[in-house]
């Protein structure tokens, strides 16, 4: 009889368990659990806190509703699950692992023939002072959540300050701002949700400001302010002061490897355990899967810290699998997919962003902006920014999108298009499904590799909005044009110095350009559609230097006249 | 200077107008369209007669809220557009299309150096007696869809009947029964949405008529009754009579190719005009793109006639572009990619039904149904069912879905897969994105793909819904068993004669299984996975013949006892 013994029994650790008893119904199968729950759903925890949902125990339900506890595993699954005992040592010679109950404090060994472990990642807690005040949280465990699921519900506090914006700390901001408190983020970097490139995070940004939280980037945090030992507010690094009364960290988590490092197991660059393709650890008896992991990046081959609760669940499959039947599952590695909800922008990525292709130093790629709507204006169509990248063999390399459109179908499409190696000449030719409550006829992601094609073909010349805010701020000469029509100007405009001359007039207003058809032109629109067929105009008519700023209005993350 | 003329301005023409204009400036690029309006958005037709939107423009708008008329498309596309301009003939030896006035009957000549054909398909009309009746209409033109819209607005016809039940048939029904109209459809066939293997078909029917439509499957339309010239019902081949006071003609459409027959163009076996990757015909000079044309199905290399709108915009952008440049830009066909939707259901396929596999003949491929959530029960999931094909080599060659869920994404991502020829050990570790607003940790799609790869590997023996239920008529012995809980029970059961037990009690109660090990037993559950797990754990007791019911409840497509 296989004794499979697992440590950790949230997501990769229930996972691999359950699969491991379906692989070998004869197996033992036990799960070691220091917290008092099981299966927890983490990435559900801001929208508890939110008050999306109500019921706490459904953070920790089986989809037909019933709580997964050490009973239900055991009934349900074959799979005795110890909760509230922690794993304290693990001795690969012996292949027994210790361990203590949380609340008695004794202690037991237990044995294994096949050790899975999945103890997770604990959050990064920076060593700022004051970090210890009462108030200070993060968001990571089933504690924490009732924690500012009371603040939320008390309404005493009526400000916190989110550290982090990355994907938990937009969350939390959202989450506690929907209850009307004052939320402020700070995020020492210069852009919230790293896995974005810079010009799409600001305009995720924008929309945060919009529905009220404070945003503030490219400052750290240099103290937390306390008061009879509970925080009272943040002091910033430039001096600024932000009064709450609390606070979250959520500045990211890092491999929870404690016992497979004192165990000698190798740990790869960023601490986590390193397993090969089979999850297996350096020693061949153990297994591991979930956040306490590394992986491969199918991107650049080298492996990477992914904690993502989706990868954790197939991990733990292939872990559980084999550590039954032997090596038989393969876990290939991340194409580092993505995605949130940030009021009512979903914000979302796959692939290898800008920022990553150039610390990669990944040559001859290619990058487009593309903004239009997910679907038909008369079917409530909304807006969608997105960002193409394409390898110097033309295949798609990654794939970003944000805004208040359907961006999950977006970044679903563009990842399975990773994944299959597809080249621009195969994307422009997608057959999606299309209706009109679903996508437009050409769907976003389509119209993207269109735009992509153009540009490698040089029919598209292009410039960043980021170029051209430089240009501006430096006051460098070109001719700036905007192509839409006098109500839509009249409406918003940018005011960086353009001239409006849409598109309808372009042909017969050809002698108000610059009769230099060397001079530099820069033309652009709503989404900058209007703005390439205006450019395509005028390369007819013999300008050289003529280019279309990428995404128009709709991708500009700077501040608008109107 | 390239003369290029176009004939048809709705989607496959406009686009293939303004994309010959953009890649050359140069170009004199004519549209002659036969109707008053361009670019009319045919597929939102049904979605203004159900009052979704009330702005008839918006049929015919750009993005940006102008309408597409012959002066829009002259400032804004360069393009002149000749509308209310017939063309009745084409001479390829001179080089002209003859065309007459709508209105004035005034004819012309217009010569062409290339020559591109859009001129779309028409409704069939099938001679059923009566078919001439005032009140009998089609959905294919902007007057049909006034007429329809009237007749919602007007609220004096209280009884629709509708014949056919493809894609605009079910939006037909949709539009008109929100409107307060007793709606009944009609489909000669044995199942709706012939994309659709019938399981799922039926399904969507069920929510129909949940909906209050009345479904009727498997009975052609004998005759139309008519009263003072105008319809006053329907007599089905079985004698049964529905009255109505409107009837629509949604049983498809052909290719609208008389003027390219008269040029001596080669048709395919469809009646489609036939066209190279090039969407060249077999005159060089006379390109062809849309509804009026075949294109090779990427699944069986085939030509097929695919009436679709997006695929029609990507074959005019591809004829649009090598009228003006020569032969540069390809299109190479479709993979089946649909949806559509159908009250609070969503349904789309993608590549392969099982139907379509077997009618090429198609051997060795391998079909799974599955049933669950499409995200967390805490964000509101609702259901999917989708039913994934593999061929031999285990490459995903189809995927279809329905349910309430967020069917769009599926489909898109299926489709994706399908492009990329992914096999399942690929699709099993898809790293799509995620987080509980959009879907499970675990995907629907991968879940499929799980579920697949388990077939596959033999670790899941399975018997379809259609087969249980045929055992069940003919009286055959068979133990069935219902893995779900009391409650659930007591909700909603099939009653087909299965017995509850509970998977939590399923390996207590081992001795309450048929003492013949070899005893064909069938398991479900809701979706089926307990039903799964339960099959795993009688297998490890010996039991030989377990299978699991696909689907489960959830893809049950007959009466329920509750």
């Amino acid at each position: 009889m296989n004794k499979i013994l697992v440590i950790g029994g949230s997501a990769a650790g229930a996972k691999a368990a359950a699969r491991a008893k379906r692989m070998d119904e004869s197996a033992q199968v036990t799960i070691i659990q220091k917290d008092p729950d099981l299966s927890m759903a983490t990435c559900g925890y801001p929208y508890y806190v939110g008050g999306v949902f109500d019921n706490r125990a459904a953070l920790i339900s089986a989809p037909f509703g019933v709580v997964r506890d050490a009973d239900y595993f055991q009934n349900n699954k074959g799979v005795t699950a110890l909760v509230s005992t922690e794993a304290t040592a693990i001795d690969p010679d012996k292949k027994v692992v210790r361990c203590r109950s949380v609340q008695g404090g004794d202690e037991r060994e237990i044995p294994y023939d096949k050790l899975i472990l999945a103890m997770g990642a604990n959050a990064n807690i920076p060593p700022i002072p004051g970090r210890e005040a009462k108030g200070i949280t993060t968001l990571t465990s089933m504690a924490d959540t009732d924690y500012l699921r009371r603040i939320r519900d008390e309404k005493k506090v009526r400000q916190v300050v989110v550290v982090g914006g990355g994907l938990i700390g937009v969350e939390v901001c959202e989450a506690l701002q929907h209850s009307g408190i004052q939320v402020t983020l700070i995020e020492a970097l210069d852009q919230i949700l790293p896995f974005l490139d810079w010009q799409l995070a600001k305009l995720v940004e924008q929309h945060m400001q919009s529905q009220g939280v404070e945003v503030i980037c490219g400052v750290g945090v240099q103290e937390f302010l306390t008061a009879n030992g509970a925080v009272s507010g943040v002091r910033l690094q430039d001096g600024r002061e932000i009064p709450c009364g609390a606070a979250v960290l959520a500045v990211g988590v890092q491999p929870n490897t404690a016992l497979a490092k004192d165990a000698g197991l190798e740990l790869g660059d960023f601490s986590g355990i390193r397993v090969n393709e089979y999850m297996q650890s350096s020693n061949p008896d153990i297994y591991a899967a979930g956040d306490c992991v590394e992986i491969p990046s199918l991107l650049t081959g080298k492996p990477v810290f992914a904690p993502m609760g989706d990868l954790a669940n197939l991990q733990g499959r292939v872990a559980g699998e084999n550590a039954s039947l032997g090596k038989r599952a393969t876990f290939p590695g991340t194409i580092h997919s993505g995605i949130c909800k940030v009021f009512a922008f979903q914000a979302g990525s796959t692939g290898m962003s800008e920022k990553m292709a150039q610390k990669a130093g990944i040559q001859g790629y290619t990058a487009v902006i593309n903004a239009s709507p997910d679907k038909p204006g008369f079917m409530g169509a909304k807006p969608l920014i997105s960002k193409m990248l394409v390898d110097a063999d033309q295949r798609i390399t990654g794939y970003q999108c944000v805004g208040p459109g359907d961006v999950s179908r977006q970044i679903a499409t563009a990842a399975m298009a990773i994944q299959g190696k597809l080249k621009v000449a195969e994307l422009v030719n997608s057959d999606l499904p299309y209706a009109p409550p679903f996508s437009l006829a050409i769907d976003h992601f389509i119209a993207a590799a269109h735009i992509m094609q153009n540009k490698l073909a040089g029919l598209y010349k292009s410039i960043s909005a980021q170029e051209v805010w430089r240009m501006v701020q430096r006051g460098e000469k070109a001719h700036l044009f905007d192509g839409r029509t006098e109500p839509e100007f009249q409406e918003m405009r940018l005011g960086i110095g353009e001239k409006l001359l849409p598109i309808g007039q372009l042909r017969a207003r050809l002698s108000e350009l610059p009769q230099d058809k060397n001079a530099p032109i820069i033309y652009f629109c709503k989404v900058s559609m209007r703005g390439y067929e205006s450019a395509r105009v005028l390369a007819a008519n013999g300008y050289t230097n003529v280019r279309v700023m990428e995404g128009g209005l709709m991708a500009w993350p700077y501040p608008r006249e109107k």
